[in-house]
């Protein structure tokens, strides 16, 4: 292992445990599990979840260090002629399905990859980011969520937040739906545009602003009270999740391909979950808003200046 | 429209209304609900609903003839060739997920695409088959499926049976879990081996045996009690449905690829699902015994020979 694989390494792994730990401060008996694990083909991983908790329904924050000789094609977004290498993968990956409806979804991970190829230098890359899915929405949470992400964009360049907010509203899109996952936040991958030691600290500064971008809205909306109406509609919503999971996320395809652990993978989809023909909400109620106004791929931020009229 | 094209037509529209009519057999009050449709990019469908009955939980029984100007890779099984090509396509396709745990889910297609090219004879193949998903195994069931599906399948051949069961086995196996769907059936594509009058013949063989097929077991079953627990274990095994047909299913992702229905596409997906991390069932359970006894690819009707004793 180098040196920078060391160090992305150790990040990762103190991630992990400050991560499980600001979560577990809101629940009272219910803790992190964890399941250490080895993949056959090379490497393996420190799986924490936590199930069944007083706020957190189903949650998981994983670690993996894996190896392999042939780099699936859903590795890397631009660079499909990389297919085939030695790789090495190292990342957290991390879901959070709160029991309340009130209190939105969130979905973290920040990854670093290595291909290498006999006689070449290795190509190496960051990827990650983070992005919220409410089931009722609230401005100011969004708001909120996005101004944690500008944050710990702007040391980069004034155009980081923008270009890599814009990627996650693509990114995190049901095609089949025309519908956005979420409210979106941050994503971006083949980062390598800047020096190794630049590339780390930006993946250090989105792994550490997600605590913050995530513990205060859990705060504020995990004594809502909530109807069975209201529960019901988070399952319902819960049903898109898993189509975007299964039918388009890259991590979760590259996790089936390259033969990794299945139920660290899946650990990803909620615990319960409904699908109902052709539902919809009422017009103009609470659950059509979530649709209608905050799954719209909004500038949170205000920071495309408005047309003047003219 | 040929008349090749408007005899299968008829068929599957009356074959349509034959499967709804004899499901509601079951129900009191429920009836199949219909939602005809058009499809912008050409052609059209008459989707059928039914939700919350008291032996159906939802069941989706589907007709749709739809055209389009370029066959997706996934229409064909072994001719990739024929992607891009100009396409019409029509079938039947029904998932019935029962509320009773005991009553197995059941999911049955038969289709007809036709790819068209300048200057060149059109293509047509027929594809389809039926399989069965329990929750809790039953020997008697399972012989009863596969005998009705090789009396279908006799009078077209000794090996068909054996052929499109094996092909079911292969074609409906969760890689990621390596695990079956379900107990299996038959599943064939490309089908034009025999003229067209006996493809046809097969097909309509193959519509009708699924009535046969499922409505005497839904019968032996619906009324058997059950617990809360297999409740909670069948919306765990209806996971894995899931993950099938998001991740695997060729009909599935045909439909959504070209530009189908979505609601009618995703009709096929369980009401109320649940995933738990890493669950697994007691050792010697009824829950165990599904997965090591009934999910593994049988030989139903004990018709390969046994090995002789050495």
């Amino acid at each position: 292992m180098t040196t920078r694989t060391e160090a992305v390494k150790a990040y990762l792994l103190d991630l992990q445990d400050r991560i499980c730990s600001a979560l577990e401060t809101f629940e009272t008996d219910t803790r992190f599990i964890e399941d250490a694990w080895t993949r056959p083909a090379g490497g393996g991983g420190r799986t924490r979840v936590i199930e069944n908790g007083s706020v957190i329904e189903k949650g998981g924050v994983n670690f993996s260090h894996v190896f392999g000789s042939g780099l699936p094609p859903s590795a890397s977004a631009h660079r499909p002629e990389l297919a085939g290498r030695g790789f090495e993968a190292l990342g957290v990956s991390l879901v959070i399905h709160p029991h309340n409806p009130h209190v939105p979804t969130s979905h973290a991970n920040v990854r670093f990859f290595i291909a290498e190829k006999e006689g070449e230098e290795p190509v190496w890359w960051f990827g990650g980011g983070f992005d919220l899915t409410p089931y009722y929405g609230n401005e100011e949470d969004c708001i909120h969520w996005h101004r944690v992400a500008e944050q710990a964009c702007a040391p980069f360049g004034p155009d980081v937040y923008s270009r890599y907010k814009a990627w996650c509203d693509t990114y995190f899109h049901i095609k089949h739906r025309n519908e956005p996952r979420g409210i979106g936040g941050l994503f971006f991958d083949d980062l390598n545009e800047w020096d190794f030691d630049t590339c780390f600290a930006f993946i250090r500064a989105i792994g550490d602003a997600y605590i913050d971008a995530y513990l205060p809205i859990v705060q504020r909306r995990k004594a809502m009270a909530y109807t069975e109406q209201q529960r019901q509609f988070q399952e319902f919503r819960r049903g898109r999740y898993v189509e975007f999971n299964l039918v388009y996320d890259r991590g979760t395809l590259f996790g089936l391909q390259s033969g990794g652990r299945t139920e660290s993978i899946l650990m990803s989809l909620p615990p319960q979950v409904r699908w109902s023909y052709d539902w919809k909400a009422e017009v103009g109620s609470e659950e059509a808003r979530l649709t209608d106004y905050f799954l719209q791929d909004r500038d949170w931020l205000g920071l495309t200046a408005p047309k003047a009229a003219v």
